[in-house]
């Protein structure tokens, strides 16, 4: 996992930064944006989709490159809305100042609708043939648009006001982190020319690895420092926001972690990928253990 | 024209209201989304789009209807986001209180988000064939996006704090509202596979119509009132912004504005469209005139 990180995040990292600095847009616009995709991150979604180009012996070309980057580009923008005064106002993301914070609320607000726009505008610059294209296009804006991450988005917000139960959390997660994460799996699989039946597996592999993700990054806001994380942490206990931990206990939520990762493992199984790199990704997983 | 309208708006209304409705989306986020779609305006992108159509004798089918829709569905994402109180701060928009007036901040960014998103969604999911699609994705991004409208936007706000030129001026504009006039006459030849050459001429159609277009509401600004416009006027010369008569003076600005139609004008006679129902379009300049 180490290895394939190194070796295709630096060109990863510097395809993304040389689309950004090639467009010919407002030298503001383009700081904002550029500012909060290169704070980093775990870079999670494009490495699922090389991950599942490279169990497929798919070449992470400049296509495979161009669409992992245009889901940077997307998820970048949710956190810099995210982040903004009206809605969770954060003053710090990944250690450092929020976008806002440094442009300005009103260039947050432009930086995020350009990086939304810029994912689709960039999945039609590749070389891809148009029906892939469109696939990719169709499964994106329906996972980030009001059928999935802005509603979840909605849904996360007017939950803060109402207690929910497992099932209504698990309905806004679904949508608001997990969303992203089945459109990474299946992007990889429109990539790689997957099967239909493969790319079946795949989506129920992003839902499980989605529900682990959230669930983990829940455990994470209760066990961890501000240091270690780059942001504000315990927010969810003060804000009085409905998490996994808050309704299972940390125990129970450490539990129903284990489930998903079990469950993504088994179709991992299933697409005989579970020696692959893409299992790896439940390693993720492990790294912080309060138990 | 009036006859066209009146054919046309009622399908193109409910066919626009029915698309957001039968969305599995939250209930407040539907609301919000539809409350500013539903508002009104003049709705001239999307006629723009079914008068080439029409000229082509390309049949207003449900597609037609869809990527009309979708981009009245961007040009409406834009406007709740330029109101918001970051942005310009107004809480009247055609003569009912802004999105975020009545939803809330937070609703009216997400409300935006989801909009912007469903134009492309809504592509996706017409019956055309894939070229088409990503054609018309393809044109609508660059207009909507950093190297189009939201490239306009952030260079109207930082203009604000200085002195345009008219090239300058005409800079902005170009970005910020002709980009997508010259997409809605794109569209119309996308859809009826016009040629290479008829494309070319439809481009420079629309950038005298936006052109013309931005005069004749910077000119509205000054000579009309609050109750004619449905939204605040003489905020222009109140907040110092660069203008057309503020550049030209009142009567350079109208004759600015005759240019430009002529300009267009020219353009319908090399498409034998000048007796068409789109040569109708330049009469909407005609409206208002003090002089």
């Amino acid at each position: 996992m180490q290895d394939f990180q190194n070796n295709m995040l630096p060109k990863f990292e510097q395809n993304t930064a040389a689309f950004l600095n090639n467009l010919s847009a407002e030298k503001t616009l383009k700081d904002a944006m550029a500012y909060s995709v290169e704070i980093g991150g775990k870079r999670i979604r494009p490495l699922i989709i090389m991950a599942i180009c490279s169990f497929y012996n798919r070449p992470i070309d400049n296509d495979v490159l161009a669409v992992a980057g245009s889901l940077e580009l997307l998820h970048t923008y949710s956190l810099i809305h995210d982040d903004l005064p009206e809605m969770d106002n954060d003053d710090l993301r990944r250690g450092k100042a929020t976008n806002h914070k440094v442009f300005g609320q009103a260039e947050a607000v432009l930086a995020g609708d350009g990086l939304l726009t810029l994912a689709f505008d960039w999945i039609t610059r590749t070389g891809l043939n148009s029906k892939s294209k469109i696939d990719l296009i169709a499964v994106l804006a329906e996972a980030a648009g009001p059928e999935g991450m802005v509603s979840g988005q909605v849904a996360d917000i007017e939950g803060e006001r109402k207690t929910l139960n497992l099932e209504q959390l698990k309905k806004v997660h679904e949508r608001k982190t997990g969303a992203l994460l089945k459109y990474a799996c299946q992007a990889g699989g429109i990539l790689s020319e997957a099967k239909d039946n493969e790319l079946d597996l795949l989506v129920n592999f992003g839902a499980s690895f989605g529900l682990a993700f959230q669930i983990y990054d829940d455990i994470l806001d209760v066990v961890s420092t501000t240091k270690e994380m780059g942001k504000a942490v315990h927010k969810d206990e003060i804000e009085n926001k409905n998490t996994y931990p808050g309704i299972l206990g940390l125990d129970g939520a450490y539990q129903s972690l284990e489930q998903s990762i079990e469950e993504a493992h088994k179709i991992l199984v299933k697409l005989n990928a579970d020696e692959s790199i893409l299992a790896d990704f439940l390693e993720y997983f492990k790294g912080k253990d309060s138990k």
